[in-house]
């Protein structure tokens, strides 16, 4: 193959054919085919896109890259959500021992932090013992006795994946809704999940800022994964400020709990319930009226959190942590309160920097492969929307150290911005259900 | 510095600073900035262009990213003639000694065949016993006896150059305005230029095919010459056709002697006579009316072909050769004319497939380094906008074997378009004298 051709291809707009696509990926595998090559292609991608057909064959390219697990011996359909990434993002956590106590098998495959977003296997592994690193049986073995798990993308899952995300994250091109898609979908399906629901992000904690492209990826998720035969459902929802009130690994794995005994932040509670309702739906045909009730029930009567302690257990984590998880889960030692500077109703916030501190606090990487810190982060006392009186406290800020919780209520207070009349929060679900096959 | 930055304001459509520039051009020289972000980058500037500025200030810190010569011992203004590359354009072998022996100092610079066009050097290499690998010393010693001089880029000028255009070659980011106007530029007043006539070629036998971003080149090249302290002067041509009959290296140098024996085809005596003239004004402020008939005269009277031999003599050359080129000069063991099928009009001519069958042959190479036969290519006996009766030869076809004239003979009858009516011929100057720096 003549490599130069098919980057010259998409730098003039034109479709790459499923050869040259297979080749690229071939090459990036096998080091015939040169970084400084496949870099300017996904330049070039980033600025033509790709047209659908393209998209779908690129996805199952990648997807092929790899081994790709059976599943169908573990009886339904399996069902798996994805989020693109945001700011106190904990809804897998909950969300997935409720749909599996409602009945649907949930073959979870979930990532790390990135950028300024946390991730959930980082957040899971603050409850001590638990591990994410299941190999394929184990995955199986825990999958068939709680009806879900949750681990991490691993080396023999579209393998092309994980090289081509190193090049993108380090050239500028993540943004492309062609590679997103490519990269979301491949993995998801290597892992055998049949119907997936997608929690695209907007606003300005996501990755993509603007709603109409976070609709357009949206449509092309759900439309690319029609192509390959499998069901899928997205939604745009808001990410102009973090989700719940907890940013941080164990804080949110507590305030997780909190939905999982039938409480937390409404606004948490209200995707576990859209989203859970659309997993039952795409699994078992159910109405949406009917998956809400089911997962509602689940957290209502304590059958999702029964669950999610048998779950811990199975992975090695110890249940007993989160009794109280206040006491049982990693604390950090500097705990600050950050006070309301001026009376006045909390207008914005920017979701991105929030989470940029948080990281700088130690909750996320700078670095591929840094440890990081599962005690530090933020409670928001007070929450974009709300008001607030002079000297109340606005944020709990948990550091590592007195220095590092003063740069962080800094950074805070930067991102805040505060105003005399009651500010307009737009809605949280901004587009969906945009359903595929049906 | 934070590269993934530098590429991700280019492809957003920003500018980059001073810094970011040096450090990508540093980072490349010293391998800390990998290939495979600088190809990003380019894709980048590709997509989004550079404004004037940015493009002076890259093409400044490219052009100090090596050796600059001092030719300010030599007198006069130093001129040069710089073309974007076509197929049979050896004007600057009968420019250079026309203009010196007009009075101008030309120490050029000059490059070597690339894709379907030729070059220069390796043309002049087909006269036996001549070097174009010379060093500053020896560059300088013949300057001063002949007043002009041909060399090859060396690795010393503008060393960011060479590294970059490999990294574009490969990458599908050769053709853009800014990244064209930093590597003609850089090498041209590392090498001592005070003054640049660019001829900047148009149609199917050029790089950029585009009349308007021939002329959009042909701008930011005057532009930055005078940002940078130069005087410039840009010519737009017409490529939509070889330039003159011969194309391939020996042919080529036997036409050129043509010319500087006050002969040869029109097209090249033309653009000779334009661009010397414009070398002549920029050199010494003449008219172009002085200047085309110091040309004109330097052609009649023999003056530029005698300069012409001793230089070919002070480069190791044996002018001899010249006498006859047809029997001193390299000659192709197979020689095979191409018939006409049917009578007709020669109306159009794929140039960039004829410069393509030529390399096929020999005359060029398909990868960096390989051996090229001097002796091989093309003379046409009919050109675009000349009339054919049936059985009429069309074009002779110099040959290695017997196999390789007939693929040559299938390549350019595919090229070739006949019509029933007299086709209009494009003016060869599409454009310009486009001057700067008045």
């Amino acid at each position: 193959m003549n490599f130069p051709e098919v980057i010259e291809r998409k730098r003039d707009g034109r479709e790459n054919t499923r050869e040259e696509l297979a080749g690229l990926i071939a090459g990036l595998i096998d080091g015939s085919v040169p970084p400084y090559q496949i870099s300017a292609w996904l330049m070039a991608v980033l600025f033509r896109g790709m047209v659908e057909r393209e998209t779908a064959t690129f996805t199952r390219l990648m997807m092929e890259s790899g081994e790709i697990l059976d599943l169908s011996r573990l009886p339904g359909v399996k069902t798996d959500k994805h989020s693109t990434g945001g700011v106190g993002d904990k809804v897998s956590i909950p969300l997935a021992p409720a749909v599996a106590s409602a009945g649907v098998v949930i073959p979870m495959v979930s990532g790390r932090g990135l950028g300024h977003t946390g991730g959930t296997l980082d957040k899971l592994e603050s409850i001590p013992g638990l591990r994410t690193d299941l190999d394929v049986e184990a995955f199986r073995r825990v999958l068939e006795r709680t009806g879900f798990a949750i681990i991490g993308s691993n080396a023999s899952l579209a393998p092309a994946d994980s090289r081509l995300y190193a090049l993108r994250d380090v050239t500028g091109t993540v943004p492309s809704v062609p590679l997103i898609t490519a990269s979301i979908l491949s993995k998801k399906f290597a892992a055998g999940v049949d119907a997936l629901v997608l929690d695209v992000k907007t606003g300005s904690g996501a990755f993509m800022r603007g709603s109409e492209e976070a609709g357009e990826l949206a449509r092309v998720l759900v439309e690319v994964s029609r192509q390959l035969g499998k069901r899928a459902t997205a939604f745009v929802t808001s990410m102009e400020r973090p989700l719940g009130r907890a940013v941080g690994n164990a804080l949110e794995i507590a305030e997780s709990v909190e939905v999982l005994r039938g409480g937390g932040p409404e606004d948490v509670r209200e995707l576990v319930l859209a989203l859970g309702a659309e997993m039952i739906r795409l699994a078992e045909g159910a109405s949406e009226e009917e998956g809400r009730r089911r997962v509602e029930r689940a957290l209502a009567e304590g059958t999702a959190y029964d669950l999610f302690l048998r779950w811990v257990e199975a992975q090695g984590g110890d249940p007993v942590t989160l009794e109280d998880p206040e006491r049982g889960l990693p604390r950090a030692p500097v705990v600050r309160s950050l006070e309301c500077p001026a009376a006045g109703w909390l207008a914005a916030m920017d979701t991105r920097e929030v989470g940029l501190a948080a990281n700088a606090l130690g909750a996320g990487r700078t670095r591929v492969g840094e440890a990081i810190d599962p005690a530090v982060g933020f409670r928001f006392r007070v929450r974009t929307g709300e008001r607030a009186e002079t000297g109340d406290p606005l944020v709990e800020i948990h550091a590592r150290t007195e220095k590092d919780a003063e740069i962080a209520e800094r950074r805070l207070l930067g991102a805040m911005a505060f105003s005399e009349r009651r500010p307009e929060i737009p809605p949280l679900v901004r587009s969906g259900p945009i359903q595929g096959m049906s």
